[in-house]
């Protein structure tokens, strides 16, 4: 046992302090901004749901990885597993009020049993976005068109793979491979990203398939075209904003979970080696499965922590250690009036800004503070200063000081 | 039982949908930024922690409210029950690299399996704002700047009732009130707001204390002055921007919690009904209590619900049903591209707009679509328009409509 093991972060969980803090805060709302602009409305549901609700909506496999238990009331009860299910409950509940097509999207976290290891936690932050309740292929179209746009905000450059799952499966049983067998090969072309085609012939010959029907599959996957609803979500997506050039139909792309029924789609970065970014696609039959409700929809998860590892790589999200303009120094203990009321007039001015909080503590050490802490200006108010009604403003990186007035101070500090 | 109990959403938490969800971003943005301009930094702790770390923090009563359970690792986890605790866990763990004073704050939801009834939920957002590691009054003054200028930000009027916890100790003591009475005492004072001065009599006559000695308490209660310190304390925090007339010395207040050990304050809104809407004050044995690090500290807590309940009532929250300015109509299908390429060149401007999803819905139904989302306004573009490169933008409160072009629009929602 590790002493005081529990004053330690559980493993798989993560403390956020500071400038990651910060950075995860931009990142969550360049892509709020995305959603709003493209007309989605934002939706939350509890941590906790009736146990009932999730269970054996993910698999077997997946059922083993809910933080689920008793609560005092004697209620079986889950923590958040995915954002879906959550949602297909809510438009179950609230059906009579909502107004379809329902366009949401959700930004929140979500817990899973998992094996912690590099880059795959036990609590996590999921974006999603959906359209519930249209069937029409402009729907599809402006879920890509959203997805790819939020890279774009960012300043990332999104390559998007499409493919229709129907016409996937369509390919599929045409090698005269049963019903049954279906979703079991779609898993394995899945894998045709990280693994070799022989690797991938493998593991078909062991689920039973002949050598002959994998050659068929595979030389049919590489020639078949895009459907032309395909075609068509792919013109519209075009209009929308989507680069002609990053988007690129994908006859092999086949998506690991069963649900789809139509357009499939997963975005990458070429720059990020750490593999797609998120994906999704139209799922007409899953909230009437979850729920009983029939309800077409399309839509897509953003994987946060890939996204924000790839931005934060390539050096597009805006790092500060502090939310600190200035530091506004206390020069002695009788001239900090004068500072609270240079730190009072810039913050009315509505520039973030610190003032040192102890009038007995040593210029110098104050100047320290602000460099351990990495805010950028230094403001100093000295005896001379005050009687002029000016203050000294330092430059903490390149060391250059200048004296100004406070309203030029402001200026300044506004535009930098 | 309920049918489909499982579908519904569990008592005591909530769904936030469409408006709600906007107006309480809008809340949490305001919030944010105060903190920001005062220099205060994110914190984000996971919603679970050893159940080791929380039990016995808050009382026995409290430990039953604690959501807890054993995880599929035979580990003892349980669900944040507030801020406090999982702060002092990270400063005792980050202690090396923080830079104090440490000027943190962090809005997350916490549980507690409390009853259900009005205004209080199970799962609910806290605002907490701490300085650790400085002693110096300058940083309770600080405090009690952020905290009222959270509402001057937003509009409202706050109250700031202070005392100093010390000295109300000194009053209870020098009644000749044992030392084990004296936390027993502060809390029945503490309901000098809510009970008559003849209820808290009869509560302290039954805590065993002679009538003379509860008339002598009052007495005192009523003729003390503010320390030295709760001066100063109230100047400063005057020249950071708490206006003269909105705080005042209470020496009767007493905060329900055992742990402050100088300055006490709560805020109320004079026009809200619901009661304090946070509050707090100097904490210098606490984290030393909970961690092991001797750490001083001064903070609140500010009541969400509460706050965002009165805003909400005095109109200050902005209320939009829907997050866009306006819906790209499609007049009919083979129109559809003009409509896309309007409401591509507004999202590129930076506006909020939903385009119709569907080029084969009648016009009016798109109407009626934005009418019922509470969209303001409406983009026609017929075959006229679309041959003179207009478009009609039609208000959907006053029914009026005008003829313009892309540029002129752009301009015109972007003003509204």
């Amino acid at each position: 046992m590790v002493k005081n093991q529990n004053f330690q972060t559980l493993k798989g969980f993560r403390d956020f302090l500071g400038e990651e803090a910060q950075k995860r805060q931009w990142l969550i709302q360049k892509i709020q901004n995305t959603f709003e602009r493209f007309g989605f409305e934002p939706l939350e549901s509890p941590v906790l749901e009736y146990e009932e609700l999730l269970m054996g909506k993910y698999g077997t496999e997946a059922d083993k990885l809910i933080y689920r238990f008793e609560d005092k009331g004697g209620r079986r009860v889950a923590m958040r597993y995915d954002q879906t299910v959550p949602a297909a409950r809510i438009i179950s509940q609230y059906k009579q009020q909502l107004i379809f097509p329902y366009k949401k999207y959700q930004i929140q976290l979500v817990w899973r049993a998992d094996k912690p290891q590099k880059g795959r936690y036990r609590e996590f932050l999921q974006c999603d976005a959906d359209i519930v309740g249209s069937s029409s292929l402009f729907s599809d179209a402006e879920i890509l068109a959203v997805y790819f746009n939020i890279y774009k905000d960012i300043g990332v450059n999104l390559k998007l793979k499409i493919n229709d799952r129907k016409q996937l499966i369509d390919v599929i049983k045409q090698q005269g491979i049963e019903d049954a067998m279906v979703f079991s090969v779609i898993q394995s072309i899945d894998k045709m990203d990280k693994k070799t085609p022989e690797d991938i012939t493998q593991e078909l010959l062991k689920k039973g398939l002949h050598e002959n029907t994998i050659k068929g599959l595979f030389e049919k996957l590489q020639s078949v075209q895009p459907t032309e609803s395909l075609q068509r979500i792919q013109d519209v997506a075009i209009k929308l904003g989507v680069q002609n050039d990053c988007i690129q139909f994908t006859p092999t792309l086949a998506r690991g979970l069963d649900y789809y029924t139509g357009m499939i789609f997963e975005g990458y970065i070429p720059e990020y080696e750490g593999g797609s970014v998120g994906g999704g696609g139209r799922y007409d039959n899953l909230i009437k499965d979850l729920v009983g409700v029939d309800m077409p929809a399309v839509g897509f998860g953003l994987g946060f922590d890939r996204t924000f590892e790839a931005a934060d790589q390539l050096g597009k999200i805006p790092s500060r250690k502090s939310s600190s303009k200035a530091l506004v120094t206390i020069f002695s203990p009788d001239l900090f009036e004068k500072s609270l009321e240079i730190t009072q007039r810039l913050r009315n001015s509505n520039i973030n800004v610190e003032c040192s909080l102890d009038d007995t503590i040593q210029l110098d050490k104050q100047l320290k503070y602000a460099d351990r802490k990495g805010i950028p200006y230094v403001i100093i108010i000295g005896p001379e200063e005050a009687k002029q009604n000016k203050l000294i403003l330092k430059d903490m990186k390149s060391g250059e000081q200048e004296t100004l007035t406070v309203e030029k101070l402001a200026e300044k500090l506004k535009k930098n």
